[in-house]
């Protein structure tokens, strides 16, 4: 798939098929997401991948939001206290940030294998946390559902560019001239 | 250029050549950006692109980490207000993540088209709101430049996956038998 349409057509899929991911191609999502850029190379991030029926079915009790056919979920984690300690507290408050840039190689990369995913950013984190043993200082930082899919959901109504788009300074719109 | 390629291969560019950025490029960029996952479609981003020199040498002024040579900057901004308005508490939380998921959509499209960028998180946010004229409830919450270079750059280290990979919980390693 070219690259426009996969950024286009991506979607969050929230209805999966019972087929579960296969571990290579786990491997490959988390490849690409640790080649998402992170704030002075630090690096923070850890992914724990929960494929077993047992405690998929506790992280979902508390993450409202998961998708109930969810084969597989993808909790991105961080050493907030490691972070700080190498990049001061900016770089614990931007670990999140990390996260996300690392979560978006995730969704296109699945998406390049024709595997659905949902971001999850509501949840319980000490119970999930508790759940995936995490150490002490570990935070969970999001949830991705990936997994296979029958029916690609819609697109959802977006803005148009000359809404958000601005040139120069919030008054410089789209259509102005060059 | 295939999407693990450019996945792989992008970098935090941070010498730029004196081409600047033309504007359809810009609004190819963009466009890729609004099509980033956003918490309940919520779409609380603006794009703010300054090319102008004078606009440029001030919002370096004031983001230290900002490349010198940037030919063009690219302000991700979000209406903290109307996204609490609309999705609560949690919305406004969650608008710099979803801006990090819209910058990635930047990357790797800007890589795509041959152009690199840099992500610069440290700035006086006060002092950038105000240069680029934004409304009081605006924040700014990323900057990016973006512009054509010469020379690119080596890839940072990276850990491998047997650090930053866990199957089921913490102590699962990647080794483990499936």
């Amino acid at each position: 798939m070219a690259f426009d349409e996969l950024v286009v057509s991506r979607r969050s899929v929230r209805q999966y098929n019972e087929k579960n991911v296969e571990r290579d191609k786990i491997e490959v999502l988390v490849n690409a997401a640790m080649w998402a850029p992170t704030a002075g190379n630090l690096q923070p991030l850890h992914f724990v991948v929960v494929r077993d029926k047992g405690v998929l079915e506790k992280v979902k009790l508390f993450s409202p939001g998961m998708p109930k056919t969810a084969p597989c979920v993808i909790a991105i984690c961080a050493d907030l206290e490691e972070a700080k300690l190498k990049g001061g507290e900016f770089a614990k408050k931007i670990a999140p940030v990390d996260s996300a840039f690392a979560a978006q190689n995730i969704l296109l990369k699945a998406h390049h294998l024709r595997l659905g995913t949902c971001v999850v950013k509501s949840y319980n984190e000490k119970s999930i946390a508790r759940i995936l043993g995490l150490p002490g200082e570990m935070a969970v930082l999001m949830l991705i559902a990936v997994g296979y899919y029958d029916k690609r959901p819609k697109a959802p109504v977006r803005k148009s560019l000359s809404e958000v788009l601005h040139y120069e300074n919030w008054e410089g719109g789209l259509k102005q001239d060059e």
